[in-house]
């Protein structure tokens, strides 16, 4: 297999879920991965359900911010989220079928801006965001 | 018991947390609500961590998110997030307890922006965020 | 000349322009605009940069909310800007030909999201924002 | 004159604004300043009015936005704007006397965020906004 930078993006998509519990354990899914964007799925349980009786609306960020996460990261430097702004647009109720599409709209030095959209399964789309990441100066975390 | 607004403030957050089981099934624990404001606990599991090792942005985003709801829902009417942004400056680790402060800035008719902030047990901010919220017409959602 | 849409979106904006003596003033020329899409053109001019001998933030911001403002009221309905969050990611200097387009990403019943980029000359983008709308329930603002 | 933090606050902030021809030209008058801290005052004028009558939501971002630049820039190095995120609350219309204040929230290695208000004379708010800072390398901007 030769090494496109869509290889090499689906592979570092793939390494960091492998370690990502949290995005595993709200049963996400990864989906399409190319160089600076990303495709991730979540059907929304009964537990992510708020007090309104619908999705908790941060775990529809959840679901953006690992769309977000896998897109930066896809140039392999390790990348963090700086900032998000997400737009709630229309609620997800439990059963529905959501999915994350994270892509890249800028990318500088260490700076990126990625939108990301979450979209029910019949095409409606219920959030729009837009995330600045930081690229770290290496592959620590800052403690 | 008198009728003061922080009785009624805590009474819809306890009435909403109730119903809340993504709150619950992340482990957060309710604390001081007033009118306008509201406190949740929330401690890092270890599935709540995300490729890099560290809690997943979008833990700590739904740890603010339902302060800002037991915030702006303590006036009764059934309120939403309309819109979110985040700073993420502190990562946060597994075991790390959390501590959301969600403070009404400005009350429009329909429309409320709330301060939210995230700290851990040391008194570090790890997050800040703006959060706008817009009442609903009735008690019931949009389908 | 029949009233497509494309007619009636750029009468709107002509209508809108003329009697804004703001961006007049910062001497902005209105480009092309289509129901949800609006392109503005403003040439730095060396009284508009800053203590860094830059443009100052605010005018590139400016720029991008009237492309934001004549976008969002194309449909007709006197429209306002609720809430703008813009990324800078290069400067403009004196004599800098700026080019700001607003395209509408959703549109919901009284609110919508726009995308706004500020392009130099040369194809740089120098800011990204994003920009949420509020429709007037009459045409008279509030006082 | 003693050196103090706030002297030296003061001092950049006269020797930012004396070079700064855009917030000279809009009739910005600086205010009281503190390491961390600017108020800047600025009367609506006719000519910063828009297509609806009111003030043109890019001046009273401008002048949150000169607040913000003499916050961030009281601590001597160079340093400017990444994102700034604002709510238009209320409208103001010539003649009207704003003051905008800038406070900073958090300051990290680089990267600082702040609280911008713009209020009206007679108390009422009429935006707040955050903004994200960035301290440049070197006092030379990038070209």
């Amino acid at each position: 297999m030769s090494s496109t930078p869509e290889n090499a993006a689906t592979a570092a998509a793939l390494a960091l879920f492998a370690n990502d519990r949290a995005s595993q354990s709200m049963g996400m899914r990864l989906g399409a991965v190319e160089a600076g964007m990303a495709t991730v799925h979540m059907t929304i349980r009964a537990d992510m359900t708020n007090g309104h009786g619908i999705c908790h609306g941060g775990l529809i960020f959840a679901l953006a911010d690992s769309a977000f996460a896998f897109a930066c990261n896809s140039h392999g430097p390790a990348t963090v989220a700086a900032a998000v702004t997400i737009d709630f647009l229309e609620p997800a109720r439990a059963g529905d079928l959501l999915t994350a599409v994270a892509q890249e709209r800028w990318l500088g030095k260490r700076t990126g801006l990625y939108d990301l959209s979450v979209t029910r399964a019949d095409g409606t789309v219920i959030a729009h965001a837009r995330g600045r990441s930081h690229r770290l100066r290496s592959t620590s975390l800052p403690s």
